[in-house]
């Protein structure tokens, strides 16, 4: 019956769109070895798919499954162990979205188990980004590959392609979730990243074998790298941009959001910033804060930056006292300090000796002023 | 007895420290004036004041104020009809904070009314700031003094100089609150600046004239910008820094708290991107997104950039449909189109043809392909 159900997935891939939510509600109400069973059979099925019987009749799932196989491409279904659970998070999400159903399958290219996806992050961003945000893309997808989180894109132009490759130049994982088949290299002058990732990571498509890439298939695509990964980091994304919609995905799969802000002046980090600004997304700035919203909860806590301690730190409170009531110009004399601080003026001259031996402030004719090194 | 009001105000103000809790507690509970006989019959109060009887004796408030006058200097105290009320909401929150005490009165150089601050909003940040920090503080500036609302800063080097410039720059009102008197120049390169506001807008402080600035009184000078003004906006602050207390003050006050975002390596934007990551501050990107923050509600509503529109948002639902399913590369016939829209051949054929009048697909012996004008 497995193998049922996987040659009937094949089928229904070939004849649907990825994501129709008439399919995937039809596949969870009746199976989809009922469904092709049905469409087989001629059923008509309230126009779901225009001139089914003739298209059934070309439809080859074992020959596909083969092909597949020959050219080191197998294809998931959700009994299979590998299957990555997260996925199914997308059960139910057609009813939000009018491309939301749960894939029917997906065809892995790849050593990379994905049921190890369970420890992921997606990285996208526009395919017109600036050095900027490339830089940072790759800098944020090292720090996570190398903590042993995969870092998932779209292999596209841009932050995706610079995710990738930042996350091997970590030393560690990336997966590459396509809008056409895995066989199929979009865009073309990425082959040899898609190469790459196919001999040692993985290609991912819900796509079979052959497709071409659609508008209508990348948008489809983006709800399933959101729904791969436990959070969604956006690098630059201008106002009307793909990586939006990958964004859109994650927040309705209540997957962690994060985005990178750049310059306001910056059109590729408009998106970004109105997400962050609406309160969608988290502002992060660095590897370490993504990992400590996608981490296992305290695994990867971020300490915040606190500036140099200086010296000052270290002082009692009656000598910071002191000291804050130092003139920044000019020199001041003891008494003046004192009542400036509302302090006696004993304990000013204590206060000022202590200073004075740790080089912050500087006696001189007029008084006492503050030393370069306390001036800042 | 308003005029012994002012005097035992000017009187307290040169014996204490500006935010003073316990003298602004003292002054809720007895009055300046009763307080000022207190003192100046010895009332040691529990060493509130540590040599007060021979510093009272050099205390010459009626003197303060005719020296005052003379110089242009007017001492605003709460009674008064310019006194900017936002800055009462500073009664009470010394309970919040060590220097967090409502001001005894506000000495003002220039001719702009402080009444007129219920429409303002503070500018602040580095001293250090970027070229990035400087000119993004200058435009929003620019925007909010041209719709009316007055920029207030604190004269210091960097985004707040570039704030007054571009309040200036944008043919609005600027004031300079200041940590020293209003008759000293600090920074001594701002003496321009601070000329300049003082004859056409408004130069601000707690201090009494002849006052140096201390860290001290830096600190209690900021708590006095976030009253004065709706809301505060930072620009560039590194993690430890003025501004970011101004902001901390903004927030104890319930007053609107904005951050200007930046790279995530430029250091002068790490404290700005904690307030907003941290939920403190609202990320901003221009005047008019700060305007809708401090401005009146539904006065200022921003529309959020929504990209150019293109051809395709004029479509019908089927002619986008069929358009998506255009494949990107290569052409395709129209029935392998019809299966990859779901859209029966008919109508997928209809669609096309308008689509083609609308110069988004071109027909080509292989089929149908995206125009240029389409592909993006």
């Amino acid at each position: 019956m497995s193998a049922d159900e996987r040659l009937a997935r094949v089928a229904l891939g070939r004849l649907t769109e990825p994501g129709d939510p008439r399919v995937s509600a039809l596949v969870e109400e009746i199976g989809a070895v009922r469904l092709h069973e049905v469409l087989a059979a001629g059923g008509d099925l309230a126009g779901l798919l225009p001139d089914v019987t003739s298209r059934m009749a070309a439809v080859q799932p074992e020959r596909d499954l083969e092909t597949a196989a020959r050219l080191g491409i197998r294809f998931l279904i959700p009994s299979d162990e590998e299957w990555p659970r997260q996925v199914d998070d997308l059960e139910g999400a057609e009813a939000v979205h009018e491309r939301g159903g749960a894939p029917l399958g997906l065809w892995v290219r790849g050593p990379l188990r994905l049921d190890s996806l369970d420890r992921s992050v997606a990285v996208v961003g526009s395919r017109s980004a600036t050095t900027y945000g490339a830089d940072t893309a790759a800098e944020i997808s090292a720090v996570c590959a190398r903590a042993g989180f995969t870092v998932v894109s779209g292999a596209a132009f841009g932050i995706d392609q610079a995710a990738h490759r930042g996350a091997l130049g970590g030393g560690g994982a990336t997966v590459a979730v396509l809008a056409c088949g895995v066989d199929r290299v979009y865009p073309a002058a990425h082959r040899a990243l898609l190469d790459h990732l196919g001999a040692t990571c993985a290609v991912v498509s819900e796509l079979p074998p052959g497709c071409s890439p659609t508008r209508l298939r990348f948008l489809s695509r983006n709800r399933v790298i959101a729904a791969l990964t436990r959070g969604t980091v956006v690098v630059e994304a201008a106002v009307r941009s793909g990586a939006l919609n990958t964004a859109n995905w994650a927040g309705r799969l209540n997957r962690q959001l994060l985005g990178v802000p750049g310059p306001v002046t910056s059109a590729p980090s408009q998106g970004v910033h109105q997400l962050i600004r609406s309160g969608a997304a988290t502002l992060v700035t660095s590897g370490a804060e993504v990992l400590e919203m996608v981490g296992e909860s305290g695994a990867f806590l971020v300490e915040e930056p606190r500036g140099a301690t200086r010296s000052r730190d270290r002082l009692s409170t009656r000598q910071q006292q002191v000291l804050d009531a130092v003139p920044l110009r000019h020199a001041a004399p003891a008494d003046s300090i004192a009542r400036t601080a509302g302090v006696a003026l004993l304990e000013v001259r204590t206060a000022l000796g202590g200073l004075s031996r740790l080089g912050l402030v500087l006696q001189v004719p007029e008084g006492w002023r503050l030393a370069e090194r306390a001036a800042t």
